[in-house]
């Protein structure tokens, strides 16, 4: 079987997720600034999600781009991370709505966590379809990123029993270190062809 | 005419479908675990459903695989699924918000029940198109899961007459028998080819 | 420039629309047959909407497989079709939630009206673009079903002035009418080839 | 890596998008004239952002068509141009609950300008890619439509300190022009091939 209808299911997925997040974002009644107001930090929330979801999307993308067949275990793999992504609206409008408060933050962090160990195993579920010394293996090579962005949204969450903007602040800073896009499968798909 | 398009708004339909019960769980508005603890049997019925629909979705991919062509009888019977399908967030949504009382828990074993039998519809739909003896014919063969399944369901629906947390064991029980993927399809195209 | 890409967009707003329309069929708060009760008049409508959503989509199907290429018109054509089906969810939710009352089926009538009539214009922006002796015109022939429909949703928007249950008999009717699959283009094309 | 999942993507997300802003058409509870007729300026703002949203697509459509890969610069700008058509329905929603008042006819100028720029940029990146010969540079010629449009809508903006109605005409206006499709493209790879 190949990764087309993967491809195209996981797309519309995510392409529904990443449009769900902003049905958070509630018209307001009024037609005033002071109407407009609260939802900044919904807003806010929302963009820093929409950058989440475009990096899992880009870095799917290339992933997927480095399996040539599919397994009943990349199969649902995928549905796992699939799940976890589809908790991003209702965590992104949780944390929006209570301006960024202890809970939902720590709650966003834990999602965040979970779909990075979700990728992690789809990435292994690959790999071990693929073979020990596959593609994919080898563009991933040391995968730092994919090491230390789970060790931050811990931290993350613990920050959240203290000091909230601390965990905002490293959400936003595994996000700029994701957004510089994963070009390690490009590179190494051009050293083989 | 090909399985492509009809694959493709399949897709389209259960990407929806899954990405939508999210939906029925609403933001709280207070920031506390006692705002988030109303939430969890709404969670937990979200999570049913998302394997349900992840397995609706492998099994149909499997099976389309195995038709060649799409007949007047094999598309309407495919949106006499989708149809059923589409019933799963409204009837997800109502057992989590009632905590798995009675009929709310029958009506969904009822939406299981008819989707299985829409399922079975589509599976004989294929194979009058493709014949006798076709490929999804023999990899079905007994078709065990197929016919057990609506047994388990209508006794899960009977049993929310006496005790409940007994038709949610059967609703899991029959996810379990059905995550080990199907595949009798996959091992009779690869003795055929 | 193909008709692939037309078709992936048609199919993804138009798997949208089916399924969004169930999001009308709001979850009851208590769990008792009394709260199911008043949805009933929601699910029918749902039911009848699901029917036509799905005679648009096949028929949509057959008629873009007669296209060879996409003109601008074509596309703006294919657009305002898409319109009028992006209404049949609150057309629909309207009706089912005022118990098929005058107005809302009188409104839903007259979505049905302006899909049938954008349908046509879709169909005569193809047969345009393909020449006057080109397979859809001969494979719609007399075009009795499209130029019926108009006439008889007509009547089911007068009816709504006398007698409302009238204008669902004929909503119901001419669904019948049409859910015999448009077997015309099939029968042309086997000629052909 | 080819274009294909990118306009799926695009495709899927501005599917959603377009059917997404029905939604704000809320089922009104009567069943009288009286009921619809607060949703008509609801439904005026609905029609102008359909138009406005299958202006983008149908050029998008055209401008993918003349990328023959896409680098990580031209991932991001789709997904920027996303981002701001994603805001859409929130703009048409609050603009039409208020009956085109000052702020949110502000506001939907202002998402209306900021998708034009990220357009601009998207069409850069490509431009960028291909090389400064390439034949969507060549196709775009003057662009006097993309360069025109901000201004409108900077116009526009202005206009809804003074007279709401202004921003209104210029937002109808704007659409017109755009109307006309791109046949700049089509013209200019007819005449190459």
């Amino acid at each position: 079987m190949g990764t087309n209808r993967l491809e195209a299911f996981s797309d519309g997925v995510i392409a529904i997720i990443i449009t769900i997040m902003v049905l958070e974002m509630k018209v307001p009644h009024g037609s005033t600034f002071a109407d407009l107001a609260p939802l900044l930090p919904v807003f806010l929330s929302y963009v820093l999600s929409f950058v989440y979801v475009g990096i899992y999307w880009t870095n799917h993308h290339h992933m997927l781009h480095a399996a040539r067949g599919v397994t009943a275990a990349i199969l649902w793999a995928n549905l796992h991370l699939l799940f976890w992504l589809s908790l991003f609206p209702f965590a992104t409008g949780w944390m929006g709505e209570n301006h960024f408060a202890a809970l939902p933050s720590a709650i966003y962090g834990g999602v965040l966590l979970a779909a990075a160990i979700a990728y992690w195993i789809l990435q292994q579920a690959i790999i071990a379809a693929e073979g020990p010394d596959c593609l994919l293996r080898r563009a991933v090579g040391s995968d730092w990123k994919g090491k230390l962005s789970p060790v931050l949204y811990a931290c993350a969450i613990a920050s959240t029993f203290f000091v909230t903007w601390i965990a905002q602040a490293i959400f936003i800073a595994v996000a700029v270190l994701w957004l510089v896009p994963d070009r390690r499968i490009e590179r190494t798909l051009q050293h083989e062809t």
